[in-house]
């Protein structure tokens, strides 16, 4: 017996058939004597549909009122999960975020959770009741309709996990779980038992898009264990957990993350004196250019090279703002690059094992790879790489590091 | 300057374009310098699709839960309509049912508005906001959301209205205001300028379906001005008016109601003894079938004819019940008839004046229409005759009382 909140997405309730199949997967948890609460996603393809109608009206919409509308997708879905609950002789009651009570600051369209009132979820779930939560959704103190931007509905879970104290919270989506890599990529690759959450944030801010960054730092933070699994399947998917530092058995490495959409910037030849990269950078940032990697060369004839990374469609941009820029600090040139791709090893063994970089990198070198530009973190190693070196790359690597599945 | 409510239908905000429309139109009165308080209806189609997909899940969904769901079609309008109003520069701001906050009963499905808190409402229309609120719905006591059931938007006009002590509350509809009877039977039917809330309950009920009977009772007992008028149109509508008894000017008939949706029953030969007609109407009441005209004729031989009408629908289940019941009150046999149709003078005036139903009487002789059942009340005379003759016995009376708009 535990307290579970479980998170469907808006694929998992795409249509009716769907949302009675999770009325039936919340069914048997419940009837094993777990207390369930469930939050749920709008049906697929229907917050687009209403962003459409407010499009329609004007390409700017206010934002409260955006989200007046676009919160009815989750009240819909909730409203159809408690009917097919409740046909199957399960007691079951919904909430809208306003209604459980979800607070929330002011921040239209991206609101962020102030604080949860527990206290008819516990009445409910003292009466056996399955709770059914609306995600993404809140209201501000003024009873303002808020909700908390695209992705949100993960979040909520976590939160009433957070509020409740939960035992578990999961998270149903359309893979069923962290994987070592892209399968796509890699077929050897192997699903994760567990992460932990400082590995699944690298991981996640790195393009395995298995769940909002934002909630696995709220997990982390009110320490919820986070489980990813199938809606489809029966798996047990990938626990997300603390670093307990005492797992002898972890890995140094947890899984390889890579992201095709970067393009690299080079400010050659700057001068190497003090604050000439934030000469650089402000401007790239005063132009709303978010900037990933950054690497200085160390100093040879008393100039430097100045390198970073930006998103893709980023790259015109700053190429713009940077031919201005490189007359401010006599650059001798700006090469730009958007055929490269970024790998990194993650996993918190590395801390405590030497070797890992240099091990990675004889693994390129031996396949002919050049390295770019490398950065590291505590539990990460990025190299920028010609993008046409991307499966070799991350082949090789999940191979040297002991991550394929043991071939049946 | 004025306070009005203004309340549109389904079909006024059908589409993004129509709510464009239904801006501009708030935003001439705004401009005017009244203040304006907006009651909007799902747009049309919206509220079906959302019980299909409740009736997807299953054919009995749960009261509670469907009001969560049905909610929201008015939630998008009163979004998208504050939209297009910003976009014109209108200052603006949306309302839920239970945001305003309207109280209702916890009725699911066919909720009663308990009280009004006007103060938000008052302190937006102190700023010259225009408010937009979500039609036929509110909360109860716990904050559940209720809907007052189909058509419950012209309710929650009027209650605003009655609650903010309106100088109008407007109706805009498919169709430019009131008229004298149906202008497809009658083409010289006329708009009526005004007609008393009576008169306006006995037409609504007879068919003339433009507004929600509940609505102009609730409008009568507040005594809140009513005005039907069309959202795509410019005309001055129907105003809808306590009967001021000093308008000398005021005809004797407002209009010609009728009715194709009616059944006779007649059982014959049944002994003239007290408590006869419950004994017949019980069991029809328990089978909650609604009887609408009822007459019993003078007995004769001891014995006499009860004959009353129900809806069309309803007559092959009321004759099974009679037959049950014929045994019982020994009558003589049962006879239906579901080719008949209703005709009814409405008119305040009638009041006093003498005669009506003979000219009534004479007009349809002289047209050898035979009158099959009589009834009266104090503003209506409404006859069953043979449903071939109901455009015949319509068109003869509208033009006998003087109804017919002058020839051009």
């Amino acid at each position: 017996m535990a307290l579970i909140v479980q998170k469907y997405g808006g694929t998992s309730v795409g249509s009716p058939e769907r949302i009675e199949a999770v009325a039936e997967r919340v069914q048997r948890w419940h009837a094993q004597g777990n207390d369930i609460v469930v939050v749920v996603s709008a049906m697929s393809g229907e917050t687009n549909r209403l962003i459409g109608l407010a499009k329609a009206i004007t390409p700017d919409p206010d934002p409260r009122e955006l989200d007046v509308m676009v919160s009815t997708g989750e009240q819909v879905t909730i409203a159809l999960l408690a009917m097919a609950l409740m046909k199957r002789g399960v007691a079951a009651k919904s909430y809208t975020g306003a209604q459980v009570a979800i607070r929330t600051d002011s921040s239209f369209g991206k609101a962020r959770i102030e604080s949860i009132d527990d206290a008819r979820m516990r009445a409910d779930l003292a009466q056996r009741k399955v709770i059914i939560v609306a995600g993404f959704q809140g209201a501000d103190d003024d009873g303002n309709i808020t909700t908390l931007g695209r992705g949100g509905s993960d979040t909520t879970g976590v939160a009433l996990a957070a509020a409740l104290k939960a035992d578990e919270c999961q998270i149903y989506t359309d893979v069923d779980g962290v994987y070592t890599t892209d399968p796509r990529v890699v077929p050897q690759a192997r699903r994760l038992e567990t992460i932990t959450f400082e590995e699944m944030l690298e991981m996640a801010s790195l393009g395995s898009k298995v769940l909002q960054i934002r909630s696995v730092e709220f997990a982390g933070k009110y320490n919820v264990p986070l489980r990813v699994l199938s809606s489809f399947g029966e798996g047990g998917g990938t626990l997300i957990t603390v670093d307990t530092e005492e797992d002898m058995e972890k890995p140094v490495i947890s899984g390889i993350a890579f992201n095709r959409d970067e393009a690299k910037l080079i400010v050659r030849g700057v001068p190497d004196t003090p604050g000439i990269a934030s000469r650089i950078l402000g401007p790239i940032g005063d132009a709303n250019i978010e900037v990933d990697m950054i690497v200085q060369n160390v100093s040879a004839d008393g100039t430097t090279d100045f390198t970073f990374t930006v998103a893709r469609g980023d790259m015109k941009k700053a190429l713009s703002v940077l031919e201005k820029v490189a007359q401010d600090v006599s650059a001798r040139e700006i090469i730009s690059d958007d055929k490269i791709t970024k790998v990194s090893l993650v996993g918190v063994g590395m801390r405590s094992h030497a070797g890992v970089a240099s091990k990675m990198f004889a693994v390129l070198a031996k396949e002919n790879i050049n390295i770019q530009m490398i950065s590291t973190s505590e539990i990460k190693i990025s190299v920028v790489v010609d993008e046409k070196y991307l499966e070799l790359a991350v082949r090789a690597l999940h191979t040297a590091f002991d991550l394929d599945a043991p071939s049946a």
